[in-house]
């Protein structure tokens, strides 16, 4: 069993943003991403310095909008306003969110030419159309994960766990647009644990940690593991029984260290793309 | 063996259509549907008078935008117009398009308040995030036979051969939306029969004339026939080989009287639905 190097991959993408970035900021455009925090919560403040960091490193600008107990109309406006604003060319939304506001309905107003982490429904609909689009970047995070390590997809039996539309559904688009044979799994499916075990690609994204144990992977199997549990001592553990599943598996993404670092350096990657694009679609 | 009878269930969905066309039109809102159609192809010629007539009888005014030899940009704002146009209710484009111009890019142009076979990227996203939307009327014929017949979808495996963005895809969606375990295939599937055999409920939507033979169904499984090819002689035929999967199957839509007249029934119940809607978002 091999690791697949989350980190070495995000390195190399990280280092193709900075060079855009450059670029760019030769040409006079300065990439930005806005993000808007609409919670007080530690984690997600926590996540959202890191984006910064990482941003900042590479060369785009980040701009944090915090909102402090925002109504869903105050989310709104600050996302109409991201929007309209020429500066900015890359925005998404943090969670969790007020009670009784979905990001799914929030989406709808982020500009689909800054919409990076494909949260408008139009962008889903452009992914399951096959046409170009911004896929969530965790989902799109699996994909380019399969792609560096030149898994080979056309015709492979490929099983996402989870059907949210953050990641399992996005993640299923993007599997069969790559010609993979693609079942989607999720808590109403019955002996989960064989159907898993049709995969020559397991994506799992439960969010329950280490709930993929090494009887749901056929042997030699390519696991990407989407899972950011956390632990009771502030760590991190996956979806995917680690120990376990590394005796059965061919490969293998760590939590952390895998589908983590990838979805953040595509974050800033879709920045960039979307700073190109505002040259010709303002 | 029973067959699954798509002419009695078009019959109950016009009923209620009729009611609702009525209920309206006594409101002074007389529900129409604008089908613009690009071509002078004679399929599409006879398949639009019929849906025209099917309109007409259950009380939905239907209004035909016969396009000769059109260009993208007349076609684009056609649909604008009608878009724009608080008379009409529903919108829908045939094909062929002309060469280069492609629905899923036209689709865009249809104001998603009167999307009803769902070619707009927002719909299919709505339906992708398992929002309220129109899924295309074909996929939605798919699952509204299901449920007519009272076929458990919650944790069968349910198997989609196809990946188009009118059929497969959306059914696939509204199908995991269902809580069905999913799989799509497509012509890069490894031993299809093998897979479709897993299938609970078994959607044939691939295009080529009795593919779907005996040994691609589970004994006892749901199989819905998508697929209508024209013979030499005038007639259809389905995607399924009828006479040899009626010995297997539990239940089965013949071609023609199986998707088909659903699918024209649901075209005017979105429309009824859009007719509804209007009264609120005008």
């Amino acid at each position: 069993m091999s690791d697949i190097d989350g980190r070495a991959v995000a390195k190399a993408l990280r280092a193709e943003v900075a060079a855009e970035a450059e670029r760019l900021r030769g040409e006079g455009v300065v990439p930005r991403l806005a993000v808007v925090v609409p919670t007080d919560d530690e984690g997600t403040a926590w996540y959202v310095r890191s984006i910064k960091k990482a941003a900042e490193k590479e060369g785009v600008d980040c701009r944090i909008e915090h909102l402090k107990e925002p109504g869903r109309d105050e989310i709104v406006a600050k996302l109409q306003e991201l929007s309209a604003d020429d500066s900015v060319h890359g925005i998404i939304c943090q969670t969790p969110l007020p009670e009784g506001v979905t990001l799914a309905e929030l989406g709808w107003y982020i500009s689909p030419y800054k919409d990076i982490d494909g949260a408008n429904p139009e962008s889903l609909g452009r992914l399951a159309q096959g046409r170009r689009t911004w896929a969530p970047a965790t989902a799109a995070a699996v994909l380019e994960l399969l792609k560096r390590e030149d898994v080979v997809l056309e015709g492979a039996r490929a099983v996402v766990v989870g059907r949210s539309t953050v990641v399992g559904k996005p993640a299923a688009l993007l599997l069969v647009n790559e010609s993979a044979t693609v079942t989607v799994c999720h808590s109403r499916t019955k002996d989960l644990a064989a159907v898993c075990r049709e995969a020559d690609v397991l994506v799992a994204a439960v969010g329950r940690a280490g709930m993929i144990g090494a009887d749901f992977v056929k042997p030699g199997a390519t696991v990407i593991d989407v899972g950011t549990n956390p632990t009771e001592d502030g760590g991190l553990v996956g979806d995917v029984d680690y120990a376990a599943v590394s005796e059965v598996a061919g490969r293998l993404t760590p939590v952390p260290g895998g589908v983590g670092p990838v979805t953040t350096a595509l974050l800033l990657r879709h920045t960039v793309e979307a700073a190109e694009l505002s040259k010709t679609h303002g």
